[in-house]
């Protein structure tokens, strides 16, 4: 009992958005909002009130918005995140005796009782608040409490009038006595990044393979390409790992064991004699190099992001210079990554469980820091599910809290909760599933995991329909067609994607036989490629990203409603800003070979369409316009002209005065 | 990074069952078990090790057993309790490098690679383990250390052999290196309570009516109707308050606000000039009397239970010796009860806001103790939801802390969150909305909540199918059919239920117009029952108990489980013990007026029944039985005879020798 007490009434509970109860933020970025939920009740009959309090985390004082009650006990309010910064966020509640007496008030003169002792005690409720308050309104607030206190008024009628009015009510309600008020711990966070955290276009690429021929291409190559780049809509231009590859059991082509004189090696055994992961691979160029390359992208609104991929091959200097950075094995070799009876001699991992681990975070951080100095604001990091949880989470904070503007992606393809707590330590985007889900009921499952479930308020995904590691099944077996419906899902159903190109535009499908990976990997070898190859896609990447850099829609992705349509192998969406002034509709023929036909149902009521009301659908894809009007609706498409429908929808074909003159 | 243990890298999340974050305690009764789930994953490829700790609150040591992994990351363990005292657990993980060592070294030896470095590696482990151990233990695994180390050893077969033989895994295993463990904070509790908590059988009887005629009852009136009440099954007796009654504003026969001479007042218009909650109404004897009627009640099994209505008549002492615990109004009058228009001016509310809470808090419990030393265990506490929360909270833990088996019902007839607040903060038990759920839909969604929703895990329902306060319209209307059918329903579905008798066994069904409740109610008079009226259904009261009594599953709530059956009148469902040993179906014509059929659907599967074997159901309502085999079976229930069927299954009608033989 010394600790509580025991006269505040009010309970608040259950506050969401809540993640593992408040151990990890909510994810923003700046515009954006959150909805904020409560169970607020109290025992007995009163009136509550609930506020909701938000401040960016370098604040002192909250700012205080008036909740309101949906139903059920349910309290609702929302606010918008404008900096990049941490929010805290919470509520807060208490029993109103001054909203009590006024509506039991009401309801006694409706039923003619005799309120003249309820009139003194609102004087005294008034005169609390007068207390309360400073200047004009405190006095205007006691004036009014002496009126209804005088007793030898006779006008009782005309106190309850003024008791009851709405200038009192207004008044008084600024000043509630807020002494009893339940404060809801722990105050909630909302770890808030810039946009290019929500809505980015990514286009992953080998600078060795922008060379001429199968010369060994550098920094200096991949410049020309950017202009490309930025016309095809691409905002975040990834490489691979940029710096020196170790020669001890190096890959060769096809991962072969031995590598041949000539072989390149993969970009991920990172590490040799010119350096670790602070150089830069000296067929790419210089550092100076590389910064005027990051320049020259941001030019043309491209951003580089860089791979993290914390691993070492044998060659690398720290397993010299930090060999208790490493785990040794009884005949005095480092410990090589393995999957028995599977080994990978070029990788060696680092040994997190070492004593000495601090400086091994240190040094990790220090390689962040390294590449922020250069001009880099985006990481995709090399699985990271294989290094330790509290690493990320302090890496990801020390980080941000001097650059709050930097991204993180987490290439983490492993099992459902270990993903998800990457995600909520602090990566600002994910790789996902979509990789492997084509089926209706596939897409649907698990977008509906994605976008409606708490999930949706800490993993931001990045769909990716192949990466240098995987060419799926679906695009391999597919056809030209497979690549345009892959495409048109990754970049209409999530805000985030990406591709590893150009093998996508190109449509290379060839894969190593029973594998899901490339034959002849960009991984091990330089490839020269053809970029204007015939049967390219390129002209729809253009055409799909413009229609995402115009639709705000498409630039977030919690906003999706799937539509009913009768055909399994078609899928079916919508997506609506919140304000609902931008609706672009997707439909897409899943089967790659067979053309399919379906009726659409269109949610008129949740798109703002009255029943009656024509609208105009604008194809992004073809330019094709169709007129529709009412709910259900044809469609056809045949994956060998078009597989897909991005359809903007435009509500009012006339101005409503001409539409009333039609009608 | 300063307080972070770098080198733990399994997470433990998401244990459970867990209220609001362990802010609370899950509830169990005496024997039975906790079935434990929780996240648990690591970085890597590493094997993991989980265990469930559990303890009594009194204990320090934990009790540590090995979890499952079931699917997913996703592990489980459970655990029995067995005093009547809170109970402590949480999980604990670790990476094992013994197990993944063992793993890997299986698979290599399969492949027919080297494994001599492997097997030093293996040294080193036992080596540790050795280290861990003490006596024999110690000595075994420093040999078999030796043995693996021993590089001058040739038969590296015979060496890998005895590593992965099950006498190392098993001795190793048990010496494990928890240093980098992960402990799962906070820890979470569980409430034990004896098994009346669980599984009681309650009749609630105003003793002033069971005097001769109209003359005011008494306890010792009570006493000569104990073995009748005992054999009728019912194991706890609940009188509504049996305090001196106030005078002041005294309501008369059916509410009326002005009373005559001759009536007795409402019971839970508590104290007048003979005392408050303290003292007995001296129409119904002395202190010592009801000390007796205690003994005597138990000496037949059945437990008297007292309501706690914390509030006061205007004659309460109280009122005169503590007016800081009411509310003053500015004409100097006590605030009593009123919900606007309407006034209840012969109670006046506690003031729980008054600055004097604490010792207001304090005398309340003394009112409590005061019970418990006359030999009280059970207290229906009247409106709770009325009362701070935090109040309830403090008072029952104080209570159970001394008396542990004391057993709290909450009278919460509120809103959704309220009712379950209160029994999430310690009520043992709760009235609930089954009186008036009804239909199959009503009532298959509201038990689904009870049983399979986190509600189950600390909200013990008890199903009153009418109260004093109560008379719902479908017994009003439904005839006699229609108390079997809520009686069925009240006494199967919950573990705990009560009926107001002898009202409800006398079914007596007039109400006033136009409102639920009892026309001439016996809390404003003092009625006299004949116990033995025509049409009484006290024989089914008796069945039903019975079969309670004698079938575990129906001793519990949680085992619940809905059939299928086509046909909305007709409601079937399944209770079956944890082993399944113990199996009752039921099936309820929920229609009153009409004979309905049906055909349900038995899930031979979930009852442990093979399709080929025939089954017998014993009807223990009726003592008819049937011999049924396969899924699908006829259900024909008329109401005019019996509107239920309360089927026990016996699935051995012979033993399985005789039935092979017959096959």
């Amino acid at each position: 009992m010394a600790d509580t007490n025991g006269r505040t009434r009010v309970i608040v509970e259950h506050v969401g958005p809540q993640i593992d109860k408040g151990r990890f933020p909510i994810k923003r970025v700046v515009g954006e909002k959150v909805n904020v939920t409560a169970h607020v009740f109290s025992d007995g009959h009163d009136q509550i009130r609930a506020e909701l309090l938000f401040r960016p985390s370098n604040a002192k004082e909250w700012t205080c918005l008036d909740m309101r009650h949906v139903a059920n006990d349910e309290w609702t309010g929302k606010f918008q995140v404008t900096e990049i910064v941490e929010y805290r966020y919470t509520v807060r509640a208490w029993v109103d005796h001054f909203e009590t007496w006024r509506r039991d008030l009401g309801k006694k003169c409706s039923a003619g009782q005799d309120v003249r002792v309820d009139l003194l005690i609102g004087a005294d409720l008034l005169e609390g608040a007068s207390r309360r308050a400073t200047g004009s309104d405190a006095e205007q607030l006691a004036r009014w409490a002496r009126e209804l206190g005088d007793t030898a008024e006779p006008d009782v009628e005309r106190a309850a009038a003024l008791a009851l009015s709405e200038s009192v009510y207004e008044l008084a309600r600024r000043y509630p006595d807020r002494r009893q008020a339940a404060l809801y711990t722990p105050h909630l966070g909302v770890s808030v990044n810039r946009v290019r955290a929500l809505y980015s276009t990514w286009y992953e690429l080998f600078p060795r393979s922008c060379g001429t021929g199968k010369a060994h291409g550098s920094f200096a190559d991949v410049e020309p390409l950017l202009p490309d780049i930025a016309r095809q809509g691409f905002d975040v231009l990834y490489l691979p790992p940029i710096h020196p590859i170790g020669r001890t059991h190096r890959k060769g082509r096809n991962n072969a064991p031995v590598c041949e004189a000539e072989d390149p090696g993969s970009p991920w055994a990172i590490g040799g004699s010119e350096g670790g992961h602070k150089a830069v691979h000296p067929g790419l160029g210089t550092l100076e190099d590389f910064r005027r390359l990051v320049k020259r992208a941001g030019d043309y609104g491209v951003e580089i992001a860089l791979d993290l991929a914390f691993q070492c091959s044998p060659d690398h200097p720290y397993v010299k210079e930090h060999p208790e950075w490493f785990r040794w094995r009884p005949d005095g070799t480092v410990q090589f990554a393995e999957n028995p009876p599977k080994k990978y001699e070029d990788i060696l991992p680092l040994n997190f469980e070492t004593d000495h681990w601090r400086p091994l975070w240190e040094e990790l951080k220090s390689v962040v820091l390294f590449w922020i100095a250069q001009g880099v604001r985006i990481f995709r990091v090399d699985n990271p599910h294989t290094k330790p949880f509290a690493f990320w989470e302090w890496l990801i904070r020390e980080v941000r809290t001097t650059y709050p503007e930097t991204i993180f992606l987490a290439e983490a393809f492993t099992r459902p909760k270990i993903m998800q707590r990457l995600a909520k330590l602090g990566f600002d985007q994910s790789y996902t599933y979509f990789t492997w889900r084509n089926t209706k009921w596939e897409l649907t499952q698990y977008l509906t995991e994605l976008t409606r479930t708490e999930v949706a308020e800490y993993m931001r995904p990045n769909f990716w329909p192949n990466t240098p590691d995987i060419l799926p099944e679906y695009l391999r077996y597919g056809g030209r067609s497979a690549f345009v419906v892959r495409l048109v899902l990754a970049g209409t159903l999530s805000s985030n994607y990406g591709i590893y190109g150009p093998a996508f535009e190109l449509c290379v499908h060839d894969a190593v036989e029973g594998k899901e990976e490339y034959l002849d990997s960009e991984k091990y070898e330089i490839k020269d490629w053809d970029w204007q190859q015939p049967g390219n896609i390129r002209a729809v990447v253009e055409r799909l990203n413009r229609a995402r850099r115009e639709n705000p829609c498409l630039q977030q992705t919690r906003d999706l409603m799937f539509l009913d349509i009768d055909n399994e192998m078609i899928l079916a969406y919508a997506k609506c800003t919140e304000e609902g002034e931008n609706t672009v509709i997707t439909v897409v023929n899943l089967d790659p070979y067979h053309k399919h036909a379906g009726w659409i149902a269109v949610p008129l009521a949740e798109l703002g369409i009255e029943p009656h009301q024509p609208y105009m659908l604008h194809d992004l894809l073809s330019n094709d316009k169709y007129i529709w009007q009412g709910r259900r609706h044809y469609i056809e498409l045949d994956p060998q002209l078009m597989p897909a429908h991005v359809l903007r929808v435009h509500r009012r074909l006339r101005r409503e005065t001409d539409f009333d003159y039609f009608m």
